[in-house]
């Protein structure tokens, strides 16, 4: 907390509303970090149960939305925060936007796990689960970097992604061999096919969120930016 | 503009800068809306330069952006708006974050006429041709709603999404057909289903659009609403 210098507000309950804000962030994110490991587990382990859950579940992650959403706009019309204090709070409406698209992909990936599988195709998934497990740890870590505002922890996770498309082409790739030798299971795999597409864009998300701590730590704009130029700003 | 009630401001700068501000909406809002129509043209003539164009044209989308999101941002730190004044800049920021994407949908969209296809695909192409043409339509008339920030029209808009979806799932269904019967197309065919998904997706994005009016208009957040409930809001 100190390294974001929020004690310096003169009135001490502004502190508590901003404080409070950013934990209902980590709150949300925590959820759907559980949710997405949870859609994981329920299509591992063709748990249709859990899976149901997890799309029940996205009602309270939108909840959270709506809720940080006002939250952020209370403090907004209330306090008239400026430089920094807007800036955070800017920033955290562009994070829950993107954390409840997050929790929408989220939805779509735990519908897989309703569907069967027989033995041939469980070994594809193996390799939708280690894709899902690599976005799980992106999303983790950038939750962590927000938390303490760690613009070197943002850059790793934006570098991540990167890795994460080039794991999503060749999942398609193979998904699409796999349709081409058997075509009957085309319906089913094509639904593999979205899942893996969910989980890449939660890479993208997580690399969204990486910008906004970004734009938060150093003031500047780094959506749209080349990878060489956020790094050069990010450590400016 | 009168039905805005924007003339009630005191400072007539903040008037013009307000004013401002919605006209580079809707300049960003034009310049997307062209964008899809020329990514659908290149497709049904198979017209890889007008694609590229497309592609490149992106950019300026993303500079809309940023220069909105900096405006916005501005108005808040300088004029502290209140209720209705913040209200509007709250749903502008949406606004442009929902464009931002669209533009982002268009650009894959437009990768699919640098693919070439056979005459039997090009059948296909014609429907794909018209889900595009239908939520190009719906694009066009939540723009129109946001300038004249018009409930009724935002609801009509709200209402159409669903036979988009419907569209969407029938193209779905026809394109699986194809690929089960001619498996060697799958890699082909596969870039026109996710042609088809991101057109779904901008149908849902301008859902979203017309929820940010509602917001405005009436004050009240509808977004994760039911559609029962959302009339209810919108016409109480």
């Amino acid at each position: 907390m100190d390294k974001l210098n929020l004690s310096k507000h003169i009135s001490s309950q502004f502190n508590e509303e901003i404080e409070q804000v950013r934990n209902h962030v980590m709150a949300m994110g925590g959820l759907i970090e559980r949710q997405l490991f949870d859609a994981l587990e329920a299509i591992a382990n063709s748990d249709s149960e859990l899976a149901q859950q997890v799309i029940q579940n996205d009602l309270k992650v939108n909840d959270w939305e709506l809720q940080i959403d006002q939250e952020c706009t209370r403090i907004i019309a209330k306090r008239q925060p400026a430089a920094s204090d807007l800036r955070l709070i800017m920033a955290i409406l562009k994070t829950i936007a993107d954390l409840e698209r997050i929790g929408d992909e989220t939805r779509r990936i735990a519908k897989v796990a309703l569907e069967s599988f027989n033995s041939a195709q469980q070994d594809l998934l193996v390799n939708l689960d280690n894709l899902g497990r690599h976005v799980g740890q992106m999303l983790h870590d950038v939750l962590d970097a927000f938390a303490r505002m760690d613009v070197e922890a943002a850059l790793t996770v934006h570098k991540e992604d990167k890795k994460v498309d080039r794991e999503y082409e060749s999942i398609t790739r193979q998904l699409m061999t796999y349709m081409i030798e058997d075509p009957r299971s085309i319906p089913k795999i094509m639904n593999v096919l979205w899942s893996a597409r969910s989980l890449e864009r939660i890479g993208d998300r997580c690399k969204n969120l990486s910008e906004y701590i970004i734009f938060f730590v150093k003031g500047k704009v780094v959506r749209h930016s080349s990878e060489e130029t956020l790094e050069k700003e990010a450590r400016s």
